[in-house]
């Protein structure tokens, strides 16, 4: 296994539950920054006494598999490199979460690979687990989309969701390593902001799966609004739905307990979930409450954005697609 | 002046205030524990050196008004009280916020002084300046009707509310000086939890106020939901609206600034606030956008919950009622 | 196994480890305090399906061990009725780690069990590890002094204390689940303060440790002083050695190296270690760096007060106490 | 006046005092960054709406004083020039703090404008206030130093200091407006680091002030040591002094309360205080205590660093050198 871009909060992450990990085996790391440094070194809490060094596939040596952490736009050759190579890749960017290019383009840019599109599939696991146990390239998802949308799946696959607001709340790694005003302890603590107000690249990413998964409701238009509040990891997305028909407590309970009763990782509970419940783990923790005053459902997903939103999702993956139980590593 | 509860946040931010305001003498501070020690060993942040006493109007002497910081129920016999000694009360307690008394007790229980809700004036400064001033009774606002309603009023009054989620969030001195899992800051610290899903009592104080802006819509049903977040002091309401009608940038912007050109306390900025712009301040600060994907209205309100949300709301108030301009000691 | 005591930060943590271990079997867990609550209830974090009983070692039956998480002089008499039925005990109180039961009675009040403490095994693994594998009764050590002794014991061995400060800072969770003005995070958020201000219960106890290491300095007056710090878990102990002769900054480095060599647990570094580095973990960092200006030596010492402080040093203990590799269910 | 260098939090809050302050008129402000940015664009929580531009003392035009918060070097030159037009300076720098140029030169390197070293005064308030008020040129204290010296200076006048270790602790503003992985929220958070070990700068600046009140122990070595806990504003020095002689409790109490008993900003209290009880205010809070057990003498001294530490004893030096209140403005 390799980790491409293991300077990062994502693939630094990735690279110590590579490297803890039973079955597999981590024998590179690698940094467009940072090289030359041991990975313990820039991160002490991953106890990974790798080095990293500039990408290079030849030196690297025959591998199965890569994740790949690098920015968008930067990540698609890479990976195509890699899917060359024979390796399979699973992505940590943006690049093949959308499956159409058009939309892609809007929101990021000119695509560099879009010719590898066809063949991504979307790695959230408890939606594509069959698809991804064969794929060759994966796109994992965004931390947003990844809360909201197993949130949200229940309602949209029974085809009831008529309207929704998503109201997302993060601590400050979901910035990432990103070194500004927005990060430092001494504005960052005590604050709490709305960014990229009505203007998330998640949104289109969150509107395509749940499109999927309600193809009568081909058109929803999703309200999704992310805020930094003073944290580390952890990340909660309140949902707040207008049905398409009324709905009572228990149908709402039952629907969500049968959606999740056989998933390893996500835990439908009877309480509002905290985020600390889920931290510095795979699981996604749900809560589901109908509100008789206004008649909306509402869901409350709680994840760590790094773990499940992120890096150990991807290897939730990588277990699928080579294998192994898929909790192998990740309890 | 006298402030009744001064052991709580509320009340001993309010004795706080009151102690260094240059034309309020605070002459006593009561509680119901804390007995006999004084306000600046409770709360050394606050150099109040006033001893707390049993609440006691005959030792006390003649008072010209008091902040009651009781909890609900208990507050409304103690502002009885003082009325009909001729002082004038703000009461930071829920009991004369709802002006239907039907509301009122199916959300809190019985009423103690019913008999004195046609008197008080809900104590929304910017909302109800002119009756404030010649009120004999002020009932301050809960902090989140505070920070929604000043985001919603010029909506509001302009009839465009059609359907609207108001996702709060609020540091722990929202919890009060309340000792348990919730605020210990090993459970707190970390984390962000939605509570009283579906069930907060201030969602009858939102509709009221914003019924009594639009008569014209007299029903509107507001999703209100509360998470605490791991800071001290700060509150930021996050306003997703349906319009009415289609509504441009430009208008919500206009409608934002002319609402609020001559406020001294609002603050209508271009980007969105972070609570930390507005600690231990009795600014709100509002940030509006319109979503061309969704069509929906944005509205982001930052407050000190104790501060604007509650206690320099008070001296706002009292300010008002006693001819003072509207900043004195706030500024 | 059973855990004695698991409604409180430590004894929770110990049911954890322990419920996750893969060669222990967690049978079952007491408390004084909720119970008929599910551990998993009270602690989402700690997903123990078990439910909290009142102690009752008949109901139990038999159990090779026990981890005993109460307060002090509650311990003694369950740690004793547990080895009259033959089971082996971890103490996490401070019940059995002073062998002199006069400087315990100064401390502590009078001792429920003074004819157990000959057979006490004091537990900081590192020390003691031979008495501990073959111990019944171990005294599991004081957060404070498992990271003050581990820091200066390669000192103390070689007789070179003349005289020591411990300054330590410590995160909410060392307060315990314990609820007042101390732990509110209003309170103890954005907050440093000193307690116990020359007179913790945690001095005697080093003192002890270092005087067995360094029999040729018997009376070694240490001072200690802690701080609450606001984060949850985490333990830092900066040590300041006026040493008994000159010291240069090589033969530090060596003293150390050497001490701490074959240590799975102890790790000595080249920077001064944050406690971030160590959270969640069982190791114990250690820096330590001579001053050329001064001459004293300084050593930091950084551990997670919860896991090698208290829980997993237990759990580490007991594997030793039966004969398991010292890391199992720890790494 | 003038604030040159408003971009860095000490700047920003100097500029954030005088602008509100009652006598004070602060007409422009400077900095090497953000040039044509408005201090409360780039400060949200200081409302000084004045633009940040080049310095240029021609545009500036007549001033009768400037507050300097540039980096040391890049001061004294910046000094020079305001001394040259006539105007007073209080430098933040560490430029003009060292009365010996070899030991500022040892640990900054080469000094700008030796030549004006003989007129500038230690502005340390509580210390050297009469000399201050004449001053044309005040070196103000650093942060640590501050609490330090206000800590230790009724001991070190009496001549009791033997040997001391000042164990300091503060919040990431002291780290400054320095974006990297020290002051990241999610690496600074859920830490405490020792830094500068056995090397902090501050440590000639202590000596160099006990010293001159202690002219019969010249050659104190002080023991300094500063660590970085995850809050915002806050600093506590942790002092152990072994004293000259024994000390009493009472005699130690006397000595402090005599010290500073007609001092506005000092606090000598009767238990440990927190930094929270002086946040954002001019105040130092002291608590001493004698250790019967070790002899020895504990002083714990609380400033907020950004305020009495820095920038509001700036302000509180230019009241001094202008004749006003030395409260003025800062109550």
């Amino acid at each position: 296994m390799l980790v491409a871009g293991a300077t990062g909060f994502a693939g630094a992450l990735a690279a110590h539950l590579l490297w803890r990990h039973p079955r597999f085996e981590l024998i590179a790391i690698s940094g467009r920054s940072e090289t030359g440094r041991r990975l313990d070194d820039l991160y002490p809490r991953y106890r990974v006494p790798l080095e990293i060094q500039p990408l290079d596939l030849d030196a690297v040596g025959r591998i199965d598999a890569a994740i790949v952490a690098y920015p968008h736009a930067a990540a698609a050759p890479t990976v195509g490199e890699l899917l060359d190579r024979g390796a399979r890749a699973i992505d940590l960017s943006a690049d093949f979460r959308l499956s159409d290019l058009a939309t892609y383009e809007r929101w990021y840019g000119p695509h560099p690979r879009p010719d590898l599109l066809p063949q991504a599939v979307y790695g959230l696991t408890e939606l594509h687990r069959e698809r991804i146990a064969s794929a060759r390239l994966v796109a994992n998802p965004g931390c947003y989309p990844t809360a909201a949308v197993l949130g949200l799946a229940p309602l949209a696959r029974a085809g009831l969701i008529a309207d929704v607001v998503i109201d997302a709340k993060q601590g400050l790694s979901g910035a990432g390593r990103v070194f500004d005003d927005t990060t430092h302890l001494s504005m960052a603590g005590e604050n709490i902001t709305p960014y990229k107000v009505a203007n998330h690249r998640h949104t289109p990413e969150i509107e395509e799966q749940l499109d999927d998964l309600d193809p009568a409701h081909p058109d929803l238009r999703v309200q999704f609004q992310a805020h930094l509040v003073p944290l580390d990891q952890g990340e909660m997305a309140s949902c707040y739905v207008t049905p398409t028909r009324p709905l009572a407590e228990e149908d709402l309970a039952r629907l969500y307990d049968e959606a999740y009763a056989d998933e390893p990782f996500v835990e439908v509970v009877g309480a509002p979930p905290g985020v600390r419940e889920v931290r510095e783990t795979n699981f996604c923790r749900l809560f589901a409450a109908a509100d008789a005053h206004t008649g909306k459902a509402l869901v409350f997903s709680a994840i760590d954005n790094l773990w499940k939103g992120t890096s150990s999702q991807a290897i939730q993956n990588l277990n699928l697609m080579f294998g192994l139980p898929e909790t192998e590593g990740l309890l």
